[in-house]
């Protein structure tokens, strides 16, 4: 059951496109001070907390405070309150149970205990908002009847589910030539390479570098023909520089966000001084999605959105300010405090949060300043996008993910988990963060393998690629200055190979999960406590995964470990793929077992009377025959599946002709299709 | 068998008193490279490489790289490279086993397996150095031999084992007195209060704030009578200040550290403008060394030396440089790579290695530019502290542990692990660094509890303290603008009570293992894999320790979790400490097991027949009761135990009288005493 309470004057933020009727009587659970902006619960000494999306820390998400304040902040460590995106959704689960979604467009924080233990206190900034309490038989109920109030998730097309390359550093068409030179010659798999901005003229969206792509469809040709997709970075700023047609056609017809004077709000990224364009404003909104024609045009068929939060280096306004005030530094002998104020003086330049006061926008035809609806400005760059792919290629799927987001951009996109680092606890935290982000509708995410900044070392890069063959966004990014991480710069190429050739067997399956859970608004991946929710191990449970109703995973995350433990809620059979290309099967009983997972196995457990589809390797995605898949199983008495294929690029997601069953019946060798 | 081999001009750093002769021979074990600075080996698939004392990541050091060069960087992140310490002694163990110790005093860096998994390389800054190669019957052998190599570690007054609270913001008298007051109010046991920077009077070493602590004799004698010792910081650099006389006595005999042209270095840190003592040159280290008089005049008996990496927030040079280079960003477009250098250019007003090279020391006679003996300065500030406490009270021990280090400077002080954060995994890091530390002679050490930078969170301060209660430094120190981190500031204030109850129920136990480790050149702290080198199993576990001969511990590092997974390598009894006092013991047999502990119990694991002394909770350690503790015993047959006890403040360590043997055998109620 689902009930809306509105406070205020809601500022519209389209997460939810049908509004349910507001709800009478008083907000259940939560106890409500309007007078001091929050929301109050008191947690049971046990009861857990779900939700808040892409976030730092635990699956439970008790003992912090979390802020959605989209931000372009490389540093996620334990202390952060806040990261790319804001998802304003949790679930409650202990002596009540409930889901809470707060549809505000503004910054606000979830301190999950951490002021007072027992306390959970939701704080807006202003008191406008639409309040949403969801109850239901279970959590898993809960999480379903909000995604279906949030609308069906962006679904890509099948290539995007193969493995992609990627670093800040490819500048040239022979660059990228040499990536996918190297993993066909030794046959690893692979179906994109993607672009970060140095393939843009001087950083100018909607461009291409000339003198090293030179003839950027030509070789958009060359690459599909060996089956890989180039995917280019899109930022959100637009380069200030006359005689450049995006930025002069925003500017005549004034689709650039303004300051309160009216005149144009200069902030640098990439290019230096750049323009926001108003995503909020339908009509600019319009305009800046039909830019992406330019690379439609030359063979594109995917984008990642970038710097959407929206990130700023600095503003020009604010650049003047500090460059005047560093002179008032000259001469003085600088101690403690004053060194610090200087440093910090600089550094005050990126990411201001008093420079999101500082520009507005045109929403829904008010002029509203930016940081009211902060949260909204990624979301509306993607939907941008996506909306303009309706209209330019209604026939295609085109793949999209964003960095920043808001509930309702999921419709629209994927998004990747950010500008992470080549550290063991992020893989930790990419797996910890899967669920959360299922549970607000991203269903297309990954986090970027090996680690974006810092270096990677290789058993890093095949840990995290063993348990990256399971995210539907599989890709291998890393940053300028750092080492570089394609796996072909390492020794171990047989286990790069073997892991990353397992995930194409595992394509059939993982796609069809995929496409079952965005078309029945269901979580791919879930906490164990979801689906044992009377075992109160399995709510403890933080470095396992469910993945559909036929396997869990546990992924080793650790350094020098050469296993680990693992607790089964119930039976289960473990298999364990091995580089030599053998495939163990052993059934383990419920309880806790210590696994031994040599650095190149994969070991994941099928759950009782389920089986999963299974296919040959192969090079991409083309190459993988989905129609006559094995099939993996573990059958007591009889294990079906429901196995979801279609053509991977057509739009009728609904034909039951999409819609097959496998079975398979104790005793019997072969499987039954129908 | 320690063997001894002299590359180059070797600069002596006196880590090693008494150098062994020039062993005969090619050097085992490694390829020496002298053309390329390293020295290189081959490493088995499974071999493990221990030690590096203070660092980052595991217990076992394989897959990264890791840097000597004492660095202050509160941001003790996986991918950092050093920390504050240069602690060049490893273990591999493996199909060889053997020990290394660099004795060189500038920087190096240790490979081990990163850029080649199998691959170790040492790579030195130039070719100067001792190479020590130590082989022995098993791993504790070789580090007792190295132990016995660098002379006796450091051993402090008995209240420093007692538990001390800190914060950087406590301002005056009156700050100090609240502490204290609630401590005592609560039952909360307290030995010792911190003072960081703001006793001084502007940051001027050797200094006490005349408006803040009006009368500071006064105030330690009133602590004293409280049972509290006070413990100030002092710092590396030494304000410029006309008038002051450390500045000035400094400067007219020369005792600071000069540039190449004679004229004295110029270096901010907290006061602002400040020279570095010459802690190189003995006759400055003397001088330096005496200062200390003016606080222990005052009844101070303890001290903390920091920032004696040096840490630089700027030099005068440098900084005049940077705000002219500043001036030629004005008025520009600063695009991605202009605005970034713009950035970097402040960034790099602080620890900026080039710097290192612009200053001098007068070492044994000579004139050494300073980045070539970088990592011998905190060690000799320490020695200069450690050295004027012999000159100047004979009769006391003082207490005495710094940031920076080096192996030498163990027996002088111990070191507390920098500024860390309240980060659960700096709770683990706590952990894992223990043994690395006790290879390398640092055994009065620990990390700051709750966590120094970041805000901490109730739970992770009892996890933390429930580790701490077993480190021989047990202090919680937080920063300055993080959250309030003393006990008293949260609920459970039972819990706390009961935690840090229990670290006086086993100060008899802690203090004696303390001794006879650095009687016997033994570490307090193990790995599992020191004590069971057969147990492949035990070899992979790094989040439990074993202390002594007697426990195991295994504690709790991870957020909402109610328990862990143990490993015994033997049956041991689990003894559980509750916080209603309760005292449970089980034997659990060896294997793998998931053992509960709720937030405020404490669990460790006796080894058969061994016991442990086991006092009264005090509220101080003047009242603990070390003639009649009881016992913790799993006795099989017989258990002993061998008892260390002296006055806890005079120097008579090896005095037999000092020793005695608690015994228990099966089926007796109360243990004998000899």
């Amino acid at each position: 059951m689902i009930r809306r309470y509105e406070f205020g004057k809601v500022l519209e933020t389209e997460a939810i496109l049908e509004k349910p009727e507001q709800a009478e009587g008083a907000v259940p659970y939560l106890q409500v001070d309007e007078a001091k902006r929050s929301l109050l619960y008191e947690m049971g000494e046990k009861d857990r907390v779900y939700g808040l999306g892409e976030n730092l820390r635990g699956i439970n998400k008790r003992g912090w405070i979390y802020e959605s304040r989209c931000t372009d902040d490389p540093e996620h460590m334990e202390d952060k309150r806040a990261l790319y995106g804001a998802h304003n959704f949790l679930v409650v689960d202990g002596q009540d149970q409930f889901g809470v979604f707060i549809d505000y467009p503004g910054i606000l924080s979830f301190d999950v205990g951490y002021t007072r233990c027992n306390q959970l206190k939701i704080q807006l900034s202003d008191w406008n908002m639409d309040l949403y309490v969801i109850t239901g038989e279970n959590v898993r109920d809960i999480v379903r009847q909000f995604r279906r109030l949030i609308g069906r998730s962006y679904i890509p097309p099948l290539w995007a589910f193969g493995y992609g390359q990627s670093r800040w550093g490819y500048k040239s068409e022979d660059d990228v030539r040499e990536v996918v030179r190297r993993h066909r010659e030794l046959q690893i798999p692979l179906d994109s390479v993607y672009l970060d901005i140095d393939y843009m003229e001087r950083y100018k969206d909607f461009t291409v570098n000339q003198e090293t792509f030179p003839d950027f469809a030509d070789f958009c040709g060359e690459m599909k023909r060996q089956h890989i997709h180039l995917v280019p970075i899109i930022d959100a700023g637009v380069k200030q520089e006359e005689g450049y047609p995006v930025y002069e056609e925003g500017m005549e017809k004034g689709y650039f966000c303004k300051k309160e004077d009216g005149s144009p709000f200069v902030a640098a990224v990439w290019p230096g001084k750049a323009l926001f364009p108003d995503m909020l404003n339908e009509e600019a909104r319009r305009w800046f999605g039909n830019q992406y024609q330019f690379l439609l045009d030359q063979g594109i068929e995917g984008f990642w959105n970038d710097m959407n939060e929206p990130a700023i280096f600095y503003t020009e306004d604010r650049l003047r300010q500090v460059m005047e005030e560093l002179e008032s530094y000259k001469g003085r002998n600088l101690d403690l405090d004053t060194f610090f104020s200087f440093t910090n003086l600089v550094q005050s330049l990126s990411n201001n949060t008093e420079d999101y006061k500082e520009f507005y926008h045109e929403f829904h035809g008010e002029k509203v300043r930016h940081d009211r609806v902060h949260n909204l400005f990624g979301f509306n760059m993607t939907r941008a996008a996506g909306e303009a792919f309706e209209r330019l290629v209604p026939e295609k799927r085109i793949l999209m993910f964003s960095r920043s987001s808001y509930i309702g951009m999921h419709r629209y996109g994927g998004i990747w988990q950010g500008d992470n680092r080549s550290w063991w606890s992020h893989l930790l935290l990419n797996i910890k963060m899967m669920p959360s982000l299922n549970m607000c509708g991203f269903l297309y995410t990954g986090a970027d393998l090996g680690g974006f900044g810092a270096d990677t070392t290789e058993d890093l890069l095949l840990r995290w690629l063993a348990f990256g063959i399971f995210t539907p966004l599989m890709r291998n990014h890393s940053a300028m200055g750092t080492r570089e991480q394609e796996v072909y710069r390492f020794e171990k190429t047989e286990g790069f190979r073997h892991i990353i050739g397992l995930r194409y067997r595992l394509i059939p399956y993982l796609y069809s999960e995929y496409m079952k859970a965005v078309l029945r608004d269901e979580m791919m991946f879930r906490p164990l406590a979801f689906d044992y929710p009377s075992d109160a191990y399995a709510a403890q449970v933080e470095d396992q995964l469910l993945l559909g109703e036929e396997l869990m995973l546990a992924p080793v995350y650790e350094q020098n470990k050469e296993g680990r433990y693992v607790y089964l809620p119930e039976e289960m059979k473990m298999v364990r793929f091995s580089e030599d290309g053998t495939v163990e099967e052993k059934i383990l009983p419920a309880g806790h077992h210590y696994v031994k997972v040599p650095l190149t196995d994969v070991v994941f457990f099928l759950r009782p009377n389920r089986l999963i589809p299974f296919a040959d390797v192969a090079q991409n995605v083309d190459e993988i025959d989905f129609e006559h898949p094995g099939v993996l199983a573990f059958v007591r008495e009889e294990a079906c599946y429901e196995y979801y294929r279609d053509n991977g690029y057509e739009k009728d997601y609904e034909n039951p002709a999409h819609f097959h069953r496998i079975c398979l019946k104790k005793g019997e060798s072969s499987p039954t299709v129908f």
